[in-house]
């Protein structure tokens, strides 16, 4: 794991952060054998004491605030606190659903919290409040969570690295000189960080599993449409966009949506109807899967031995339990159907920030958008209307491919990502365009897919680098079936556990 | 019924038509016994002659064929014949699904029957041949059905009436004079005529329930994904359009529903999974339904008053089956709305052009599109990416006002068209805009709202004016519930039977 290589490197790049490492406050943290304990609970166990009387709400939730005050300053995970507002929930009486009293952390980005500001990761919402929750957060605090900050997204979720004018870079705990991925980095490295168990994360393009591969967590991305997005967000970047979490244990996955899946009342479209609760999947054996190992991308970016050696590693794991695993991937013509992606999210951003101009009364002004995120915007604001359709198409047309695909595998493994955790800076959006997008292509190349797709995919972490990185093995699964993934995931968890490997934050 | 003044009327306005009326074909039908027993029966009905060796797929096919010949000439519904395919798939063997030997009719627009046209209605489309199946087509051919003809469509649907300048004018079978509704007008003026019991239809604004009124017919659209569009659609007009059928029959569409619905393999969407097969809650009592009556449109569109007590009075024979009935209404700017369905279609239509113009390596000439259908696509051609990802939106925004309206009512009950049939050319697609556009929302002012927000409706014949004209009453569903509309129509089936009503074509 390297810590003390790590160290140098980082204290080389960022004086800021050497300021925050030689704070007292590290040192001072309370996180002692009551934060250990804490430490080594997942959610559900977390939920468990709580019902136990073994622990009480606002214990955890001082805890986890302890924990951030110690370790966020350093790692920039959290970017908007909401600590009275968990207080006064919990004095007031949370809900005593399944996750009761469990501290829980938003994504900064497309959704809502009544009453807050929600940044988007931009300088043009800093002070953009919403009055009403958003559905997935009125199903959060009715499964008991405590909600006590917001996670940092790059602008509009656009970077797969959580770094941003407005709020900074999140760092990696893992390595403080890397990206904690994106667009989801804030939230991975708060659990990474072991502020909280669990958190809630978005994925229009990987924003969930490449945080997970870059911080050794589970992240699973459900089909599109199985959690709401509404009101008021719709359908993220045409149905690419996908809401749910990034965690440590696969049960808290499962348990986390099976509070968050369903349509919402009015929702456009729905997903295919689980067939169980998925915590009563986890108990159930996969069966004898079959297994395509896809270790090179449908667009030409190199691939790190890294994240090939995890892929493979991952499939002989799957055969030693028993899957059939043999190299097989579906023919797509790439080129167009990335285009349609770019269009669809761009078009996405675009009408974003054309709304928030609106109630605004004026244009944004040009330090208020980074220079990619501007370059996005004028590219979506070039689209037609027709291109937009068309691209729509486009992309289902690729779902057919996949659906015809996946009558013969199961499950498609897949590194996650094409490359270790970059160094930050590498994928800021305040750079070179040109500079930008190989980098950002090799975080997101195999994940994007299936957004495409709208098919579930996980995340696993199965790997490490010999210096310490954590590289994650993707899993996607057919339409509707994130059963097979949760049960899958499982057998690979039980057969490598991964829960009491950490970082080593005690710089 | 008023046959002999409706005759008088439409001999003083065509020609061409008074020419086909004083053909030998009609007085020499082979119409005789043996079709009045085709003629009473319905689809299910048939089909079980055939099981029971009464009848035979042959058989059936010829009596349909006898009786298209006997009256297409006067009322135009059929535009694409597939006799000798039909005649060939018997004798093959069709396979023995639970519609084995029923003869079927396929719409022309949007659909493709492997190595056949489908014009769309268009003459740019006049030589568009497909090389396979429709994912609904193949399931029609599971089905037992045997697809002998196609229907005529105004040019890409864009007509509540099924005029065009490639095939001319469906009449309505009740009133020769009058359009038989659209743009599924093809497949009502054939059931009606009794051709089929029952036949392929498709609604993006109403052109299932607008035929359906205007044809004394039972027309139900399916929730938004629960029958397949494509491959090759993927999704027509953003999710407005949903395919299924105009039968005479309520237990028809229940089985032709069963036959259809589901997911097919990498559809991008799904409707919520339906419960049951739907045949199976014809048995079922509907129980007391909280049922709101809606006799006003959203838009300031004038409402016939034929139409207005078609909704009252089935308001009444709800009361009287215990249902509880009052006047409600969802809160809506419909302004926007109605924007955003006109942003949505056009660029649909736009997208379908630009693509045949691309197939053909030219662009369209100025006689291959009528002039409406050209203002339409320009108007698709202005959009930007950004206003039609806005229009998605708005539209789904809508569906959450509906599905907040949903939680008071089960059902909302209203007219389905606001004017009785209007006269043939007043909703030609080649006459001034200015013209058209009144009498266009007039047929589609209740209708569209549903396919704005997805949820299933039917139009159901409870009321004939006067002078013997149908008039639909329309009833919406629940997102998904198809169920409660399938129970509903069961019990006003039993309780103002109309399969017996039948236009008198005898001219």
């Amino acid at each position: 794991m390297a810590p003390r290589l790590t160290r140098r490197a980082f204290l080389e790049t960022s004086a800021l952060a050497a300021a925050a490492l030689a704070s007292p406050r590290l040192a001072t943290a309370r996180a002692d054998l009551r934060f250990d304990e804490y430490r080594r609970h997942d959610a559900t166990a977390l939920a468990a004491l709580v019902r136990s009387g073994d622990a009480s709400p606002m214990e955890l939730l001082e805890i986890a605030i302890a924990r951030a005050e110690a370790v966020n300053p350093t790692i920039d995970a959290i970017v908007v606190e909401h600590f009275e507002l968990a207080r006064a929930a919990i004095r007031a009486g949370l809900p005593r659903g399944p996750l009761y009293g469990v501290p829980w952390l938003l994504k900064d980005l497309g959704i809502a919290l009544g009453g807050t500001i929600t940044t988007e990761g931009s300088r043009l919402f800093v002070d953009a409040r919403h009055d009403g929750d958003s559905t997935l957060v009125e199903r959060y605090r009715a499964a008991g969570l405590a909600i006590f900050g917001k996670t940092h997204s790059p602008e509009f979720g656009g970077s797969p690295s959580s770094e941003s004018a407005l709020h900074g870079r999140t760092r990696n705990p893992w390595d403080l000189g890397r990206s904690a991925g994106g667009s989801s980095g804030g939230s991975a490295a708060a659990v990474a960080a072991g502020i909280v168990p669990a958190a809630h994360a978005t994925d229009g393009g990987g924003s969930i599993r490449i945080p997970a591969s870059s911080c050794g967590l589970f992240g699973l991305k459900p089909t599109r449409g199985r959690v709401p997005l509404g009101p008021g967000i719709y359908e993220g970047w045409g149905g690419l966009s996908a809401g749910h979490c990034v965690s440590r244990s696969v049960r808290d996955s499962a348990l986390l949506l099976d509070v968050s899946q369903g349509p919402a009342l009015g929702d456009a479209y729905a997903a295919p109807t689980r067939e169980r609760p998925y915590v009563e999947e986890l108990a159930r054996e996969p069966g004898r899967l079959r297994i395509a190992l896809m270790t090179r991308p449908l667009l030409p970016v190199p691939v790190a031995p890294e994240c090939v050696e995890a892929a493979e590693q991952a499939a002989r794991l799957c055969e030693s339990l028993g899957h059939v695993v043999e190299p097989a991937a579906p023919v797509l013509d790439a080129g167009p159907l990335w285009a349609a992606f770019g269009l669809t999210s761009s078009v996405g951003v675009a009408l974003k920030v054309t709304r928030r101009e609106e109630a605004l009364g004026r244009a944004a002004t040009a330090d208020e958008l980074e220079p990619i995120t501007r370059r996005t915007v004028e590219s979506g604001r070039a689209a037609s209307g027709v291109e937009h359709a068309r691209a729509r198409d486009t992309l289902h047309a690729a779902s057919r491919v996949l659906g015809r695909f996946m009558r013969e595998y199961d499950v498609i493994l897949s590194p996650t990502m094409a490359q270790v955790p970059p160094t930050l800076g590498t994928l800021s959006l305040s750079q070179p365009y040109e500079d930008f997008i190989g980098p950002a292509s090799a975080s997101s190349v195999f994940t994007a897919l299936f957004n495409m797709t709208g098919q579930p995919a996980m995340s696993v972490p199965l790997h490490w680098t010999a210096s310490g990185l954590p590289v994650g093995v993707m899993f996607a699964g057919r339409f509707g079936d994130e059963a097979t993934l949760f049960r899958l995931a499982t057998q690979l968890e039980r057969a490598r556990p991964w829960m009491e490997r950490t970082p080593s934050l005690e710089i």
